[in-house]
């Protein structure tokens, strides 16, 4: 960053919602995603929910030309769903896997399934500048379905924690670090207070200098066609969920120039990108005279506070979780003791010589398989929330540790 | 580190091998772990095998007064197994998991089930001198079971890779990186020369100026009373697969001074203090005038050399993983098929007003038990060995990627 010391950043981000057999006119609007980006001069494309690596295949053809440095991070039966095209070359790429995720058994929500991560990479500026390291993350954390009795606030809290504790972890060494993402939280929720306060990262909707798009930079309007009206009758503005964050670190400054959304549809057309609005930044990153150390975004006591209450949020899903290992085992225990009532019958009724049959035969094999089923599946839930009674208490005790440095350290 | 230019530091690593009700005198071994970690004075103790949260904080509560800063890592079911105590403040832990380990359908092995993770945290060294950031981690592999046939190789490069990276990636801020654990290879093998390769780790038992233990500094021998002799036939002298690794980064220099190792069992007893040898290591941290930049511990070539064959056996056990995935969705296909021929015999009886059933109804309803079985079990095979294809293409991806750069960069 020697020749020119000032870099001008376009970043784009959109959570696609391209779920194969699912999502309606998928492949028209992959079409016309892809056609956008060409058009436009991006410096970094972060993509979520593209599902099907076949629609991955057919925007890396397509943009093979304007972005050359593409990834996808493969994981997990359906995927990730995350995908960056760059136009610098990406030297490195990692994918972080949150502990908790909802549950299996909630099928219509479905999350548990498409296992949500979050993928890291080093990409490097090689223009007429010296490197600058960047580090995008492109991620979804679980979704909200009901904001009044919010059973995945917890799951939500641990992912925002561990995306926190990973961005830290991970960023040590960039100059600028970059997260763009369907986040599923309100701008004020604790979730997005604790990400934000305990990384240093930057909200560009609230930094940027110019900005242009829908009301309250929402992400998620009602003018969109897609979108479930019932879900946003308590927001009439819509709700802004998708963000693009930031932070410079070292001898680097970041400013946000420019923050645009789509407002409902693709610019001159009918028909939206994807259900969500897209996200545009325009940052302008600057060689700064002096290193300036890391410093948080949010005073200490302030930190603090948020810390103690996704804490106390965690502590009680930790009950919550206790209560169901409890019943679980219990329902198994029932199961098992069934069957051995049931062997003991069938053991007496062969010891007996077929005497005196209570049962006939294919009720007597239909209960025990009902009971084999039930002690399945109870004890396949007993394990899960046993492990989520794990991942609970050990952030719990995470955000203890902190919660004491930030109190003992002036 | 102003004050003093030179820095001590001692570090003890050992695979417990504490598994409750199967590891043979456990409690007695974990509290002849812990007296002994209480005499001696180190500074870092990486253990591994620690399943029972229980035995941890047994441990704990002994070495409280000379190891204040003691860390568990929280993770799966069981446990990840691993866990920190330390004289130094613990800052920031993480917790990654491997995409890969094992089938949960080797129920022998087990290793699927107790997930294995790597551990790392920034601990802060605060006596004399200025901050040095430590980077330990503590970590195992998934185990060899038979080195002519080993089924695992492909699992284990991909672990040994995703280690690799997130050292890499967590490690960019660190002045000095520590990695101790059970790796489960030899020195020879193709994923330590990837991992110490890629990350530039140096292996503490080739750079000690002195060293003391076993002879090859092995880890698994025929002395101690615990290991399975058969399996150590082809090794008369036993193997090494437990390693304490380091690197220094920026302006620090790090050397060891001493490495042993126990010998079969604990020093003045008749008793091991596990089926493996602890690994001692003292290192001598210093300050350097001037930073030096990260360099490979290897030379470009031969690491070319050494990803082309790493990526050589993913590939191949992309193929075994994609051929296991096209039987197990046959499999599926079949029962399904069964099933429903038995519905159309079914819906044929009914309608037929029970003319003609060909079957005694008990052996039809076992039929269709067996055949929802088999269904089950197929599905959750080939979405498990889809989940696996994707994993090892990734890897392979990543390793086609980085030996790209490798070649194209002088």
């Amino acid at each position: 960053m020697e020749g020119d010391p000032t870099l001008r950043l376009r970043v784009f981000d959109l959570n696609c919602w391209a779920i194969r057999y699912l999502s309606k006119r998928r492949q028209e609007r992959i079409r016309l995603i892809g056609d956008m980006l060409r058009q436009e001069d991006f410096d970094l494309v972060l993509l979520q929910e593209v599902w099907s690596e076949r629609d991955y295949s057919d925007l890396k053809v397509k943009l093979e030309g304007c972005y050359p440095f593409p990834h996808y991070f493969r994981s997990g039966v359906i995927g990730s769903g995350l995908c960056v095209f760059s136009r610098f070359p990406i030297l490195d790429t990692l994918l972080y896997q949150y502990s908790l995720n909802g549950y299996p058994y909630m099928l219509q929500h479905g999350d548990w399934f498409c296992g949500k991560f979050a993928g890291s990479l080093g990409a490097r500026q090689v223009l007429a500048w010296k490197l600058a390291s960047l580090l995008p993350c492109s991620h979804q954390l679980h979704a909200e379905y009901c904001r009044e009795k919010d059973a995945y606030l917890p799951h939500r809290l641990v992912q925002a924690w561990e995306l926190a504790q990973f961005i830290r972890h991970t960023s040590k060494a960039a100059d600028v670090v970059l997260l763009g993402g369907d986040l599923n939280m309100h701008p004020e929720d604790v979730g997005i207070r604790l990400l934000r306060g305990w990384t240093g990262l930057r909200d560009a909707f609230a930094e940027a200098t110019h900005f242009e798009g829908c009301e309250d930079g929402c992400t998620l309007v009602p003018n969109n066609c897609f979108t479930d009206k019932s879900e946003l009758l308590p927001f009439p503005l819509g709700i802004r969920i998708d963000y693009i964050l930031y932070k410079a670190i070292s001898s680097f400054m970041v400013k946000c120039e420019e923050l645009k959304t789509t407002t409902g549809s693709a610019p001159g057309m009918d028909l939206p990108f994807s259900d969500h609005e897209a996200v545009m930044a325009t940052l302008h990153i600057q060689r700064q005279g002096q290193a300036v150390g890391a410093t948080l975004a949010t005073a200490k006591p302030v930190l603090a506070d948020v810390v103690t209450e996704a804490r106390t949020e965690v502590g009680m899903g930790l009950q919550a979780a206790q209560r169901q290992r409890y019943s679980s085992g219990r329902m198994a225990l029932l199961a098992l003791l069934l069957l051995l009532l049931q062997a003991m019958a069938a053991l007496g009724a062969l010891a007996g010589l077929d005497a005196g049959q209570p049962f006939p035969k294919l009720s007597f094999c239909l209960l025990a398989f009902l009971a084999i089923g039930i002690l399945l599946l109870a004890t396949g839930l007993h394990l899960f929330h046993t492990m989520e009674v794990k991942m609970l208490h050990s952030t719990e005790e995470q955000m203890r540790m902190v919660l004491r440095m930030l109190q003992e350290r002036p």
